[in-house]
C-alpha cells in the first residue's frame, strides 16, 4: 500500500515511549511504498486538529533519532483525549479521516495504553465500514504495566528499575541513625500494584528484603492490619521501608486519598496515599516517619532506563510498523514469556479489540500469603526486565533530549 | 605517632561520605605506624558507648572497599549528637577519652557538617589541654554545601545532579499535554539554598533554562510576588518548573511549612514546602499542579552520583589522614577553586573552628536580579560538579551495597 503515514502517543508518558517511536520510524522509513512520515501532535486531540510534523528532515540529521530514543515522556506529546463512539461523536471521525485523506495517511500508529487501544479498535472499524484503505495499529505503552495478554509492557521495566533502585539507596539512607524510623514510598498504580510490587525485587547481596512491606489496589488496604504489619516488622528489625501503590482503597473501595476530582476520562485524581499511611505510622506508633511521592518522575527517568524495556520498546515499534507494511490492521505487537532465567521471549500479535479497555491487575501468586509483599514468582518476573544499562549522549555532562511537539509550536 | 585510629560519620548522609571514609582508611592502612583502624558507630555518640568496628579484615578482602565506596548513605551509621562543653558535659568527655585510652586511639575523624566540625574542635582542645596525644581531624561532607572556607562540599554535586536530572526529565513530562501546567520538586536546604539553585544549570541544548523559577532561604518568599512570578512565565511558557527549598520563609521569617516540632539540635522540622507552594499555585491561578519532595532520594542517589564529587570526596578524606600523619591536629582539608571552566581546584587545610557552627548562604551574585533564579555565575559554579558518571558494580542488575554498621550490629 503507498501512502504516508502518522505516528501518535497517547495516555502517561514513559521513559521508553519515544524508543517505539524511533522503531516504528526506522521501519517505515526504510520502506520505499511509504512517503511522508508525520508525528502527530499530542495525539489523537492534535490528529483532527490536522497537527502534523514532518518527521523525516528531523530525525534524518545528526543524531536525533538516538537523542529521540534516550527523550524521556511523549516527545510528540500526549493526550487524555478519548474517542467516543461514531455514532456520538461523528464530527470526530470526520476530522480525523478528512485529515488523513488530505494528507494520504495509509498508515496509523497510536502508542499507548488500553484507551489508546480503543482509539486504534474504533478508528479501525470506521475506516473498514467505509472503505477506507489504512492499517491502524497499537504500540503498547504504559509504566502501570496493565495492559492484559501481553506479558508486560515498554515504560514499566525502566519505572520499576527507577523504583527498585530509590528502595535499595533509601534503604541505606533510612538506617542511618540509630533509631527505630519509616520510610514510606508512593509509586504509580491506579488499579494495578505492578509498579510497587516491583519493589520486591530490592535485595542485598544476602537476599534479604530491602523493602518490608508492599500494598496495593489488589487487597484492601486495613489499617488494623497494615499497623499490626509494621508492628510485626519492628520486632525484627529497626529500620523499616514500605511501597505503596497511589490506588490503594479501603473496605469501602474509596481510595486513602481520595481528592473528589475527577479527571477528562472520569478517572479519579490521585494524590498523596503515602501521605496518608505515613500520617497513620505517626499517629498509631509514635515512629519516625518520612515519605515521599516519586510523582513523575519515576515515569520519566530516563538517565535509569532499563536497556532490555527500552530495546523490547524500539522492537514493538518495529514489529507494528512490519505488520502494517505485511497488511495487518486492528492489531497490536505484544510480548509472550517462554522463561525468566534464562529470560526468553518472542513476540506476536494481539487484536486491539482484545486489549482495548482492559486492565491486568496483579494475581495472587504474585502476592506473599499476607498480601502485604510480592512473591518469589514476583521477583523471577520482575528482575529480567531491569536488565541493562543504556549509553547515554550527554553534552555539558546532561543529558540530551529532542522535544518534537516543542520544535512543532516552534514552526507555527 | 604510633598507634590506632577511629574514623566516624556524622550528620545528614550523602551519596559521597562512604568514599570520603575509604580515602581515610587507604591512606591510614598503609601507613606502617598505624595499628587498627576501627570504624566508630553511629558517630561521637556510638564512640562514646565504646561502639567500634575493626574495618581492615572487612575492608581488606573481596572488592568492599570499593563497594564501600558507591554505598551511599554513612555506612557506618550516623547521629545528630552534639557535644556539649567540658564544663557542662564534663561525662561525655570523660567516655570518649577512655575509649580513646583503653584503645589506644591516636588518630581521630570526623567526616561531617559544621556541627561535626564543632565536636572535632572541642575534643581536639580538650585533648590539648589534657596533654593526650591525638590527631583530631575533620573530613568536610554535607548534601547542603553550607560549609564556609570551602568552596563546596563532598556530597553536593551528586545531590545536585540527582536535582538537575529530574528537572530535565521532569521538565519533558510536564510538557506532555496540551495544557498548562506546573510541576513543583522540593529540595532538601534549611539555611542556604545551594542545592534548589543548581536547578539553574538544567538547559536545554539551545541554552534555555528547564526550571523556571528557583526559590531559595536567602529571599523572603513572598506569595504576591511568586504569584506574579508565575503569571509572568505563563505569558511566554505553557509549561512551568518550579523548584524551591525546603526552608523557604514568609516576611516573618517562619518556614512555610512549620510544623512546630524540633530535632535534638533544636532545629526546626520542616516538610512540605512545595506542597503549600502547590497549594497556592493551585488556589490561586486554578492551574494543574503536580509536586514531589524529594526526600531523602536526593541524598542517596548513588546511581547518578558525581564521580567529581566521589572522587574530591576520597581525596578529602586522604588529605585528612595525610595531615594526621603528618602531625596535624584540628584542622579540615578543603577545596580552593582556581577556575571554573577549565575546572580547576587546589587543596588546603583550615582551622575546624573557622568551620564550626558558622552557615554559607548563597551570595547575591549568584541570585538573578528578581531573586527567582541563578546567575550565570551560580551555573558555571555548579557545572563543573556534576560532572563525570561512576562504574558501579552490580550484581543481578541492582547495585551492591556495603553496610558497616549493619555488620556491627549483627557481630554483636
Amino acid at each position: 500500500m503507498k501512502g504516508n503515514c502518522i505516528i501518535a502517543q497517547s495516555g502517561g508518558p514513559t521513559a521508553a515511549i519515544n524508543a517505539s517511536l524511533c522503531g516504528v520510524y526506522k521501519e517505515m522509513s526504510g520502506n520505499p511504498d511509504v512517503g511522508t512520515i508525520y508525528g502527530g501532535i499530542n495525539g489523537i486531540q492534535g490528529v483532527l486538529e490536522g497537527k502534523l510534523l514532518d518527521l523525516g528532515p528531523i530525525l534524518s540529521r545528526d543524531n536525533n533519532l538516538r537523542i529521540l530514543s534516550q527523550t524521556p515522556s511523549a516527545s510528540l506529546g500526549s493526550c487524555r483525549f478519548k474517542m467516543g463512539s461514531p455514532e456520538d461523536k461523528p464530527a470526530e471521525y470526520q476530522k480525523v479521516f478528512d485529515v488523513f485523506q488530505k494528507h494520504n495517511i495509509r498508515y496509523f500508529f497510536y502508542i499507548g495504553g488500553n484507551d489508546s487501544m480503543d482509539t486504534v479498535r474504533r478508528l479501525n472499524e470506521y475506516a473498514l465500514a467505509r472503505g477506507y484503505e489504512i492499517s491502524c495499529m497499537g504500540v503498547p505503552k504504559t509504566v502501570d504495566n496493565d495492559l492484559v495478554i501481553t506479558d508486560h509492557t515498554p515504560g514499566f521495566g525502566s519505572c520499576a528499575k527507577y523504583l527498585i533502585t530509590a528502595v535499595m539507596e533509601s534503604a541505606q539512607d533510612n538506617s542511618v541513625y540509630d533509631m527505630e524510623s519509616v520510610f514510606i514510598i508512593e509509586a504509580m498504580g491506579r488499579d494495578a500494584g505492578w509498579i510497587a510490587l516491583s519493589a520486591a525485587a530490592a535485595r542485598d547481596r544476602d537476599g534479604a528484603p530491602q523493602c518490608d512491606l508492599i500494598y496495593t489496589p489488589e487487597t484492601v488496604f486495613d489499617p488494623d492490619k497494615y499497623i499490626a504489619d509494621v508492628e510485626a516488622a519492628r520486632k525484627l528489625k529497626k529500620f523499616i521501608v514500605i511501597v505503596v501503590s497511589e490506588g490503594i482503597r479501603n473496605d469501602q473501595g474509596v481510595y486513602l486519598s481520595d481528592t473528589g476530582e475527577v479527571d477528562s476520562f472520569g478517572h479519579k485524581r490521585l494524590s498523596g496515599a503515602g501521605t496518608v499511611v505515613a500520617e497513620l505510622t505517626r499517629d498509631r506508633l509514635g515512629l519516625k516517619v518520612r515519605n515521599t511521592e516519586l510523582s513523575i518522575l519515576q515515569r520519566c527517568a530516563a538517565h535509569i532506563a532499563s536497556a532490555t524495556d527500552i530495546n523490547e520498546s524500539a522492537e514493538l515499534g518495529r514489529l507494528a510498523a512490519r505488520g502494517a507494511l505485511d497488511g495487518l490492521s486492528g492489531k497490536m505487537p505484544f510480548i509472550r514469556r517462554l522463561s525468566d532465567s534464562p529470560y526468553k521471549i518472542e513476540y506476536d500479535y494481539a487484536n486491539v479489540s482484545d486489549i482495548a479497555n482492559a486492565v491486568k491487575r496483579v494475581p495472587d501468586d504474585y502476592l506473599n500469603a499476607a498480601r502485604n509483599h510480592g512473591s518469589a514468582k514476583a521477583i523471577s518476573y520482575t528482575l529480567p526486565l531491569i536488565a541493562g544499562e543504556r549509553e547515554m549522549i550527554m553534552e555539558n555532562n546532561l543529558p540530551v533530549f529532542l522535544n518534537l511537539a516543542a520544535i512543532y509550536a516552534r514552526g507555527r
